[in-house]
């Protein structure tokens, strides 16, 4: 079942909202097996919207229209998709009703006239209740073509309840199968060579499917399997991800779509018994900002540092002055130096240290722009390791944090 | 002139990332002047990206394509779009070169034979360097037609530095009146109150216009002025940004787009020559690390604490055991002898503390989820202020950061 969606709405077309109704709506209908080929946006305008829902319902089975239900006389989402059905619209009592219980209930506001063309409904179309708002959502059918126009309003929380209680339970009565799948999540291996691992799983494989997503730092891989049940769907997937750890091993640190590398980090210390800290240049706060974004790190984490100047480094993390003026601050040594003596100072077993150039001054011949070294102490054994970063500052800051959270994850591995 | 949008990515298509990128473009090719009427998302598939591809060229005047240009046998925008216009792919000898450097220059990962592909350009096309990635971005003109193609590749920060120093410049040389703007930024104002405020100039304006921006924790108002120079633009603007300061005073830290809050204030710590430290709990480095996303920052700040445990803010700030018994670790005074403790430990000038509750967990009935102290020293004068956010985790610390930002600013100025 062909799925498209249509976001009504001038705001959305010039940017000043961003279109999160549509990858909502876009991946709950995944997830009930439908398939999405085209989402479009237009504006409050009458001859473009028509144009946009004829061609949808011509190339697709079911459409969703959002927004436009409103009020005022831009709202037409609803008028216009009865004249490309050929219904006319008429008073729904029933609606009519709910929204004047709507306004007796907030009582801040009064009925005014035009909150009556919410309850017009075009003839022969099913109406849903709006739990959270006035205009009732629509389902118009066209039996014969096998068609269906969904019209739903377009704030967030009025659609999301709308979805949920009642439109995702008629498009699941619709289908014979259902999506279900695994995020693969694999960290210290870079996205082209990761693709290249998989190139063959990639190409020849049907049900289920892998794709790749980019995410900085890291490479995820969708595992999707269409299947009647949930158990089903797992035994499909199974293969399929016992062979991605055939070839990525411990790369892998989640097939799980929810789990963050972070908290797969701070999961690893709670289970080791281990406790954290980290001392920072370039990242300044960023990684050990990143790692406390897990609820309940405070098992783990105590304190942290930040030195930006050599003379914190020297003070807090006990770096020796011969080594900050003999290789400089972004050096090896430092970092070796920022771990281990960090470690000391939070009475931690693990340290992270990072000290780099993040641009956009400060770079020379020798030591440009990108160039961090990062350290990683675990009981007093010492890794560092040097990377080139080519972005701006924000990214080379970004990327560090993402590869001294995947060097602490190894040495712990 | 009429831009039309086309989004390429089964990853979009299927929801499982929200399409920033087109309320980014939108919004930046309304301030341009353009027209926009249509938005569109296709997934990897040849023959719909072609459809698409054609029915935007016959009805728009420019179509911007973003996505699609990565090294994978799924990255097909290039190759279709150069069908679209009859042109052949060649080596771009430039590209191929760029993206040698690109791979030397991060070390650590070789070069592999896809990536050469991103190096094919259609002939006759405009090539556009990509500074923070691989992928060229291309102009396809058909100058008979009066039409033209941009392709942009889809990652964030390698599609809007590409938009802003190439894409946009050359937009606007095709359109007769510039579009010139200014972004009046606000700290401590919250945005219903700050919008009454200006009712009166949003509505009865035409040129300039103003339009407010809700941001975590400041609000802006872009004031926007159409004119055939940026000197007559400037003089249609003066008189509106005059009276916005006439109105809100101090709490106005810029009126410039690419100024940032951290930016203004470490402006300000500079012109005064004094130093700033953080002593951060709840927000865990994120108040450091926004305020090192500034270049140059090293001037003001030296050094900065993580102190997540009671133990470190004892031992690192000197905040007293009774307090911590009878206040308890998120209080005013634990903020207060944090702040002061910071600014001692660092030798700062200033220092910023954060203590509170982000949730999920951790909440009581008499210290909910959400409540913050923030505390602020200036040579040894210390405010404190209590703060209760209503948002998740993540949330809860990015206001805190803004209001610790904020209070800084105010006792600064």
């Amino acid at each position: 079942m062909v799925v498209e969606l249509i976001s009504v709405g001038t705001e959305i077309l010039l940017g000043n909202i961003v279109n999160t109704n549509a990858a909502y709506l876009a991946e709950k209908c995944a997830l009930l097996g439908c398939s999405l080929y085209h989402q479009t946006v237009v504006g409050d305008n009458e001859e473009r919207m028509e144009e946009a829902i004829r061609q949808a319902v011509d190339r697709s089975d079911i459409v969703i229209l959002t927004g436009g239900l409103g009020p005022t006389k831009d709202d037409l989402t609803k008028e216009v998709a009865a004249r490309v059905f050929g219904r006319e619209l008429y008073m729904d009592e029933h609606s009519k009703k709910r929204i004047a219980d709507y306004f007796e209930r907030i009582q801040s506001r009064a009925v005014t006239e035009n909150n009556w063309k919410q309850a017009l409904v075009p003839e022969g179309a099913i109406v849903i209740d709006n739990h959270n708002g006035t205009a009732p959502g629509l389902i118009i059918e066209d039996e014969e073509r096998g068609k269906a126009a969904i019209l739903i309003p377009g704030p967030p929380d009025e659609m999301k309840v709308m979805f949920e209680q009642d439109i995702a339970p008629y498009l699941n009565k619709l289908q014979p199968e259902g999506i279900y799948s695994h995020m693969v999540k694999i960290c210290g291996i870079g996205e082209s060579r990761a693709e290249t691992m998989v190139a063959d799983l990639m190409e020849g494989q049907s049900n289920p499917t892998l794709a790749p997503y980019a995410k900085i730092g890291e490479v995820h891989f969708r595992v999707t399997a269409k299947a009647k049940s949930e158990e089903e769907a797992e035994k499909l997937m199974r293969p399929m991800i016992d062979e991605m750890y055939e070839r990525f091993g411990s790369s892998i640190y989640t097939t799980e779509e929810s789990v963050t590398l972070e908290e797969s980090i701070v999961e690893l210390l709670k289970e080791k018994g281990m406790t954290l800290t980290t001392a920072e240049s370039c990242t300044g706060g960023k990684l050990a900002g990143r790692i406390l974004n897990v609820p309940g790190a405070s098992e783990v984490y105590k304190e942290g540092y930040i030195t930006y100047s050599n003379g914190s480094k020297e003070k807090i993390l006990g770096v020796k002055k011969e080594t900050l003026e003999q290789y400089g601050a972004v050096s090896r040594q430092t970092a070796q130096e920022m771990a281990l003596g960090a470690a000391d100072a939070a009475k931690a077993d693990a340290a992270l240290s990072v000290t780099g150039i993040a641009g956009p001054g400060g770079g020379t011949e020798e030591k440009p722009v990108g160039l961090v070294y990062i350290g990683c102490a675990v009981h007093g054994e010492v890794t560092v390791r040097e990377y080139r970063f080519t972005g701006n500052r924000e990214k080379n800051r970004d990327y560090a944090v993402v590869r001294a959270l995947t060097l602490l994850r190894e040495a712990l591995m």
